[in-house]
């Protein structure tokens, strides 16, 4: 009775989400600090009217996030979190039969939306500087959407905006940038969008405003192209809180500034001491980064932590390599963390690094 | 750069939603009560721990719904909304060019999910008792799923489980029954599920529980079916907010009885009153009435109910008929536009009826 490509594809795997329990948990990506504290308080008043149906456009948070990214309104669509947004825009551009292209490594997601809307996809390779190759810029029959994480998860890495105006100059379709760690990093996107419409910027609540559970992300494009966009979501996609908190949460920058500042400086931190113990480690533009140890394989390393209560993500690309993605956690869950790989490198390697 | 079926379909418009003003709103099903205060509490709970990511699977509602139905948990698919449960149904099992069917009049959203996938649809008139006629039973190539709202809206009528599983035994593909208003009927077709693995039902918590700003609803099916299912979602479909506050709400049975008696005693006066004055109603089984009146056009009374501040909703199949949908409110709100309706048919018939 189901189609065959939802058959055949192989199911998303997000990280391992333990509802309880002590574990240190640095594996998807999440903000280690509590939201602002104006979430909860709009949340709250929110709550109390929920017999009511959500505005079907989010409207006070595309109202905020304007105010925020200096575009307008109607240059805003929302989403039950990034992925939302994904799925939107690939259902609306690509058909069956046709193609994706994405880098490789990059969000595993993005094949699993080609196999689910019957497309096919390309990957192709970063190049040794995690920049894009010559064969990315190539223009291909019945490609139709471009995928372009920015920063890149797992490496942490950017793509010059110079890179990404040449990519929709010389290709027919969409560039999406998928700016979900974006805050992390130095600059963004969004405001190329006006150079060339065929650039869209996806964001997510998620990893800077520290909401994952609340799912709520948006993209930024030209008003037309939201427009059309507004037929493909589901008419009520984001829900009364979720519309609440997230204006709450953009509408406080200062909370923003401030954790950011934090994350950052952990980040920078964490990779000093990966370092210094024999990790070969990428610099990061997210809340997290991306390493192997130049001496251990990475999965007996992950194993090992989880038993000792520490969840990083291990992550393995056949085309690439396989390493730890480990999130950004407080300075005093790092030095646990760090306490305990010290150790057990030392350990394994015999004490020779 | 869209999909040719993008540029194609239109929009689905959902119901006016005024997010401020003094409106007396009857024009989108919600209940007229707020929810269980449970719900409330549930939720500010949750909103202490955003920065996580939620359940992907929403364990704890469908333990707690698994227990309400006496069905195994392993059978709840939770959805943003009973939509996003539509949506996956449809993307799961009707791939470009082939067939949904569904009855007409009926939903209108099961059209827009066909158009937005490429596919084909075959609505089928009801006969004149509001059943599904012979044709709907006929075997057709390519059909891939058939959808039976039930109740069904706008009429609030309802099909048999006898129809429900002749068409399962009869047909090749999956039978959805969607269940919105279900808890405003006498009978649920959620036990007809083991019966027959090919029918699915899909129910939401934004009517009977009160909850249409929450986004919550969930699908029961076969465990096998649910486990495939799982793979066309968004991995975090559901919010950490929706997930508690929907758990809350359906644990509050108690809740549910009253608010559900009250609605329906008033949809009962409501029935009464409008026939009184000339309306022809149908006999409802959910929270809103279909109604035409005998002596005058349905749009100008629309009107003119929404330049006096009442929200009902006007609705036009151009195969059927045009008429009203009016939602039950408090028995207040149903006397204040019982007033007006009646002098605005007392003026316009010329105090003939």
């Amino acid at each position: 009775m189901f189609r065959p490509e939802v058959i055949a594809m192989s199911p998303y795997i997000p990280g391992e989400q333990p509802q309880t329990g002590k574990a240190i948990k640095l594996n998807t990506n999440e903000n280690p600090y509590p939201p602002s504290s104006k979430v909860a308080e709009a949340i709250a008043a929110a709550a109390s009217r929920l017999e009511r149906y959500p505005d079907p456009l989010g409207t006070a948070f595309r109202i905020a996030a304007a105010g925020v990214l200096k575009v307008d309104p109607d240059m805003i669509l929302c989403g039950n979190g990034s992925d939302d947004c994904l799925t939107i825009l690939t259902r609306a551009f690509v058909g069956p039969g046709q193609k994706i292209r994405f880098p490789s490594p990059s969000y595993v997601l993005y094949r699993t939306l080609a196999e689910l809307q019957g497309a096919r996809f390309e990957e192709v390779p970063l190049n040794r500087n995690f920049e894009l190759s010559d064969e990315f810029f190539q223009s291909s029959q019945d490609l139709r959407l471009v995928y372009i994480p920015n920063p890149n998860s797992p490496t942490g890495t950017l793509i010059t905006h110079k890179q990404i105006l040449r990519l929709a100059d010389e290709l027919a379709c969409p560039v999406i940038v998928d700016e979900a760690y974006v805050d992390f990093a130095p600059t963004s996107a969004v405001r190329l969008v006006a150079d060339n419409p065929k650039i869209i910027v996806t964001r997510t609540l998620s990893k800077s405003y520290a909401l994952a559970g609340l799912r709520f992300g948006y993209l930024v494009a030209n008003p037309e192209i939201v427009s059309m966009l507004r037929k493909v979501k589901d008419s009520y996609n984001t829900d009364m809180l979720s519309i609440s908190g997230a204006t709450a949460a953009i509408s406080d920058q200062s909370w923003l500034k401030e954790n950011v500042a934090k994350v950052i400086r952990t980040r920078e931190l964490m990779t000093g001491e990966l370092r210094s113990i024999g990790f070969s480690v990428i610099d990061s533009h997210a809340n997290f980064v991306w390493c192997t140890h130049t001496k251990l394989a990475a999965k007996p390393i992950y194993e090992e932590l989880k038993q000792r209560g520490i969840l990083v993500r291990y992550m393995n690309y056949p085309s690439w390599m396989d390493g730890l993605r480990i999130s950004v956690g407080t300075d005093e869950q790092i030095a646990a963390v760090m306490l305990i790989l010290r150790e057990i490198v030392d350990r394994r390697v015999g004490g020779g690094v």
